[in-house]
């Protein structure tokens, strides 16, 4: 029996893949430290959402870095939000809704508060299924992320192996869901939208079409 | 002949080594967009050093990222930075002065505000001969980012090149200081100090033994 405490950083944005992360690290007896991002987000009620999950899961700590916004995108400048009536009419291609470098500085940040911390496991509820197909969400950026981190830290150089652990990352919407059902997450205390008004998602956005059908795949009420 | 302007981000802390990039740059003809961090280092003075140098070296803009501390070093924290008789005396291992995943962080920003900018070349003046140790400050490191970012953003993935430059990275202090002397670099307008007070460089940390050493091997006055 390992009596050992596992310990974690989970970032938190306050949406529904995040939390059901912190949902999964829970489950696993993990203390978890949650980090969100104050970083000019139009949908900034999502940190609302996230301190009450934080608090819901009992983490340890739940630290809201504020950074400046470095712009760029629907979701922090004054872009439109593109809209598509189905999720099979949404274009291919990387949408205007990426924020450039946005989970790169994201995980620096939590590196270095690892790091600091002397914790080793940094979770990030990124997924390559149902998603909006940004370069920043797949395995491959994952992988090479983590072995950065090993050599350009000092615990790295030491020996102590940070692992970037990502338990979303081959699941779909609806199998997420599911997961988070188990688990006891309160949906309605996450938001997905990228363009929310007062409290309310948009039903529109990419991001809660994809939320939707999930819902839906899964035989469950929103 | 080539036309076209080059443009590129230049990392400028304030410091010696930063502002001799930003002036090879600019002897380059390099149209420089110069960014700087104020992330509660106790040597902010060098912010003001920083603002000074953008303007002498005709900048096109000059942007201060105010992020979040992460902790962990006593460049922010309340720990004293430590202090040698002589550059022989300096341990050999990584000291409390290194700042966990700092350089991650920077050039993280960097790039996503490259990305939204529109530029490729991002050029930091780290240097792996005369430094404090630190791990993110080797070429090793610096390859591994720039392929990271290559594959993490959307210009990337379109087959725009970012390109990080480092071009001291096997420079020492002598050679650095010499290449901003013919450049007109103004010194006594730079901070290498790590724990400066009313504008005074303290003359006893490791950064400043390496500097004092740098300008002694030159022949030059500070």
């Amino acid at each position: 029996m390992n009596s050992k405490i596992k310990k974690a950083i989970v970032l938190l944005s306050g949406g529904l893949d995040s939390t059901v992360v912190l949902s999964i690290c829970r489950n696993l007896n993990i203390s978890v430290y949650a980090i969100s991002f104050d970083y000019g987000q139009r949908h900034k009620i999502e940190l609302e959402f996230a301190k009450w999950q934080a608090k819901k899961f009992k983490c340890v700590s739940h630290k809201i870095f504020k950074i400046a916004s470095f712009g760029g995108s629907a979701l922090t400048d004054d872009i439109d939000v593109p809209v598509n009536k189905n999720i099979e009419d949404i274009p291919k291609e990387i949408p205007i809704t990426y924020v450039p470098g946005r989970n790169l500085i994201f995980l620096s940040f939590a590196a270095g508060y690892a790091e600091s911390q002397n914790i080793e496991e940094i979770y990030i509820g990124v997924n390559s299924i149902d998603y909006s197909g940004y370069p920043d969400c797949r395995q491959g950026f994952i992988d090479k992320f983590e072995s950065l981190i090993n050599i350009s830290t000092k615990k790295g150089l030491e020996g102590k192996k940070f692992k970037i652990k990502a338990p979303l990352i081959n699941l779909n919407k609806e199998e997420i869901i599911l997961i988070g059902k188990k688990n006891n997450v309160d949906f309605s205390k996450t938001c997905s939208c990228y363009n929310p008004s007062k409290k309310k998602m948009c039903g529109i956005c990419d991001s809660c079409l994809l939320r939707k059908k999930g819902f839906e795949n899964a035989g469950l009420e929103e």
